[in-house]
């Protein structure tokens, strides 16, 4: 008999086929005295070589396949292997007690995992868990052991580990891989995110699907409903059979609509745009119809390196986007760096609550030469296109002014030098802390847009880190509270006349997507993915009829009378 | 020629004395090879027995003077000289090596002191701080040595120091301690709430007074203005003197407040009240004049023990409370764990974000044994006098509902049982989460009363880490979101005849009194020391006038907007 568990819908979309299942092997380990330490220090040099040697082709791969930023992990291992206090420990331990190289290696190894685990710390866990990969790498070559690695598949499968890191998703041969899932996770994990970046379906947050599913087993993985049945009889593989064929029909309908303007059915044009963290990923933003960038997540430019990206660097991505969009607009975000973002390179202390922190526009008003380098690659790509500005975390007028001034200065310094730097430059914020929100007013006046980033907004409203799973049902986008402070920002900025999107998660969530278009927001920002069954939905809605709606959902009591409410109300207008 | 330095003004007053520089004395450690290992040991043993009497006495002293959560801070250095993995190591280290104890123990404790520091981490940095504090204490007693302690004064001191630990200021003999200046630390940090809790002058945050004061030249310190004034002239000494005798006038100008009701100018009586963390505190509050308790934070009840209080030593705190306040009201808030503040005997994971994390009430909901005891001590104590029960860090109606349904049900349970519980007692929240004070009017219809938690409410609104020193220029207690969200959350109370009050550092704040009052706050809740200055303050005010200026106060653009037109509108209402 089939059995089903559910999970939490990570990326949609059906797949069938047979369990791939990640484990960790268990690796065996002797302790064995050995008689000349040199050579078998000699061995583990030999094993430390092959192991860099192969992060350095996966590292390739995943730089070529899915972007620098992906890479970067595989930068770290690298770096883990060319530890001297790792290494030397090791090499002593071999000398002094006359052990073999494997036995040294996993005894200290452990000894680091093991500290590094007992400060049950995300960040330190992290440290760890790269030891731990790095480690089992090394004593794979030393034991001669070739063990099931995510970038061994050699015919189409669907994954099913405990969770999946960057290390394993860059591994993965995405020619082979239908679908995977997971029993950690939720909407925002690593593993999520990936997967409707890849486009593939996920479920995510099963707990036990690793208990319950052995490799080879039959899944059927539904990435809508987040449901994962194992060992499925053939009537349900035959239902699913279906649902696949009716999934694929609508993305065929869907890809009708990628050429269209959004338009409700009343006629109201609003902009569907994408977020994107790389110049690579504009490709898929254009195939998905995106009428603009809403956000470049500049960070990307200066992970995964050894050292910030000059201004020219900087600037020849800038401009290669712009061109690309030709007079579509380009929003890009100055730095977002600090927080639990951290460039290898930058020495930024660890903080206590590194979400309340100093990142972003804090960082850069204080970094000077940091931000100023990025404002003049900006402004002199804005030649090329259609450029905003948009400054991340702005609390106080007093920070957006003085960001203001000082690119003004470095716009001034360029015309100056005989530099073009374009005249319809517009300067805007991320409406992402509330106090910016409560004082949208004051900010309007001085701002030519707002972008609402929902994903801080919600977690700083909410005061629930949206990465905790202890506190991840306080994450919840159409709490009444965060819905008046949208609506707030919205009615404000149109009252001085100025324009508003919105980049965070939300934008391309159905369910907000009639209580946004009711309350008129402009600007849609979201993953390539969302964007045509965004468009399909819009396309069903009149926003009149939605903005009638406007005041009796802003005086909802919880996010579940809402939500229950718009599904109610405006059902059957979304894919 | 003397010379000034600026710091931060942390607890007010006029202190004059010789500097007692708090320093880390250089324990000189040599490695010498012994033969005997096991007397070596034996050194070691008896060395680790001196520490800990030694720390049992002043945990003992401690709890005496400052209550038992001041002593907490020994148990935990008691907890490392019993920890098996740092002294099995040391004696290990002595018998593989037959090194001496000092370096056996040098070593290893640097080992892990290295490792916690390395973290970044400020949880793990305290681990290190508590390792290196006993060490020194351990090898003191190895050594024959003795250093300047802060237990070691024998005359009037000025007390300078690069920062003060819960360890420092539980051991500094009060009578001897005149005021204290340190490098590091802003106006919330630990020594500057210790310093008004012993209503004694400090000053913090100097960045280099450690360096610029040597041991035993005079110092003059100004609470009021943040100065310290190192080898003063005699003039210089002249003024302070006369300032000093002010400020000791003022004193006793406010003591003839003591037992007189807070009555505006124009005849307003609002309610000062005090914020207590124990029943010792409660003496402090009532000489101060406190009308009652405005904040009881049980959680210290929790804190320094091995385990969970009973439900009936939480019934016999509460009730003694109680007692004492007589008819006065008494808000006691519900445990406030997790986050922060954690519990030796509770194992909670270290979180990414604690302050955005699992507590309080979020943590209460979910072990709900824990919650039911304190719910059951507390309605058993509401028939001892006039106890309000508030729930702390709700951000959902769900959450208050749940919360209140949990009370209902103890409240009947113990009715059943024919236990007294009071028929007036009353149940509120903490504002203390942006999404709260946005939903106020919701909150309005089902809570009696609110009490604005302005610590926590600024830190989420304005998304950054009061604790973090990097963005504390963005703890504005002025900043118009902040003042237009406390207005929002007052006329919301007020809407539905609840009363409201506020909790946080800002209700004693002599800038935010007059915008508080104009508001329309009904009661003012803040430590013990700002109470006779607060009722002074508002005796000067009209409150019809205050209320006047709210508006324009709340179009404001900027905190230093707000605080400029404070000080100059209302200048010379406070001392």
């Amino acid at each position: 008999m089939s059995k089903t568990i559910v999970g939490v819908a990570a990326s949609s979309g059906v797949a069938i086929g047979k369990a791939f299942v990640l484990t960790n092997p268990h690796l065996q380990i002797e302790t064995v005295s050995i008689e000349d330490p040199s050579s078998e220090i000699k061995r583990l040099t030999d094993a430390l070589e092959q192991a860099k040697a192969e992060l350095q082709e996966i590292s390739e791969r995943a730089e070529r396949e899915m972007g620098p930023d992906k890479a970067a992990i595989f930068q770290a291992h690298l770096l883990v292997l060319e530890d001297p206090e790792l290494v030397e420990t090791v090499k002593g331990k071999i000398a002094a007690e006359k052990v073999n190289a494997e036995s040294a290696l996993h005894e200290t190894a452990q000894m680091f995992i093991e500290l590094f685990e007992q400060m049950d710390n995300e960040y330190m866990k992290e440290r760890a868990a790269d030891i731990r990969d790095v480690t089992k790498r090394v004593l794979s070559h030393l034991l001669g052991v070739k063990f099931a690695a995510p970038s061994d598949l050699a015919e189409e499968v669907i994954i099913v580990a405990e969770d999946l890191t960057p290390s394993d998703t860059a591994q993965l041969d995405r020619r082979y891989v239908k679908g995977f899932v997971t029993d950690i996770g939720g909407r925002t994990s690593h593993s999520a995110i990936m997967a409707r970046s890849l486009e593939i379906p996920a479920v995510v947050g099963t707990k036990d699907v690793t208990k319950e599913a052995a490799a080879g087993v039959t899944i059927i993985l539904d990435g809508h409903e987040g449901l994962v049945i194992i060992d499925p009889t053939p009537e349900e593989i035959e239902t699913y059979r279906k649902k696949q064929v009716e999934y694929e029909r609508q993305k065929s309908e869907l890809a009708k609509l990628v050429h269209t303007a959004t338009t409700s059915q009343d006629g109201v044009h609003v902009e569907l745009a994408a977020n994107i963290g790389s110049v690579q990923d504009l490709a898929g933003a254009l195939e998905n119809g995106a009428e603009g960038v809403g956000l470049f997540r500049t960070e990307f430019l200066y992970m995964g390196r050894d050292d910030f990206p000059s201004e020219d660097e900087q600037f020849q991505a800038y401009k290669q986007v712009l061109e690309q969009m030709g007079e579509k607009p380009v929003v890009i975000r100055t730095l977002d760096i600090g927080g639990d973002k951290h460039l290898s390179y930058m020495n930024l202390p660890q903080e206590m609550n590194p979400f309340l922190g100093f990142r972003a526009i804090r960082l850069c008003l204080e970094q000077q030469d940091l931000f100023r380098t990025q404002l003049r690659a900006l402004l002199r790509a804005s030649a090329y296109g259609n450029l905003k500005i948009m400054f991340p975390m702005i609390a106080t007028l007093e920070e957006f002014r003085q960001a203001k001034a000082v690119l003004e200065e470095e716009k001034q310094a360029l015309l100056e030098k005989g530099i073009a730097v374009s005249e319809q430059l517009e300067v805007g914020i991320m409406i992402e802390i509330p106090a910016a929100a409560m004082i949208a007013d004051l900010f309007a006046k001085e701002v030519d847009f707002f972008s609402i980033g929902t994903n801080d907004l919600i977690q700083y409203t909410m005061a629930a880190d949206r990465m905790n799973e202890r506190v991840s049902y306080l994450y919840q986008p159409y709490h009444p509270a965060v819905l008046r402070l949208i609506h707030r920002v919205i009615q404000a900025a149109h009252a001085e006349g100025k324009w508003v999107g919105m980049c965070g998660e939300m934008a391309g969530d159905p369910v907000a997507i009639p209580i946004l278009l009711g309350m008129g927001l402009d600007e849609f920002s979201m993953s390539a993915g969302s964007i045509l069954p965004a468009r399909y939905q819009i396309s069903r809605l009149s926003k009149e009829a939605a903005a009638a709606y406007t005041d009796t959902i802003l005086s909802m009591s919880t996010s579940q009378e809402v939500e229950a409410f718009v599904r109610k109300t405006f059902a059957g207008n979304s894919m």
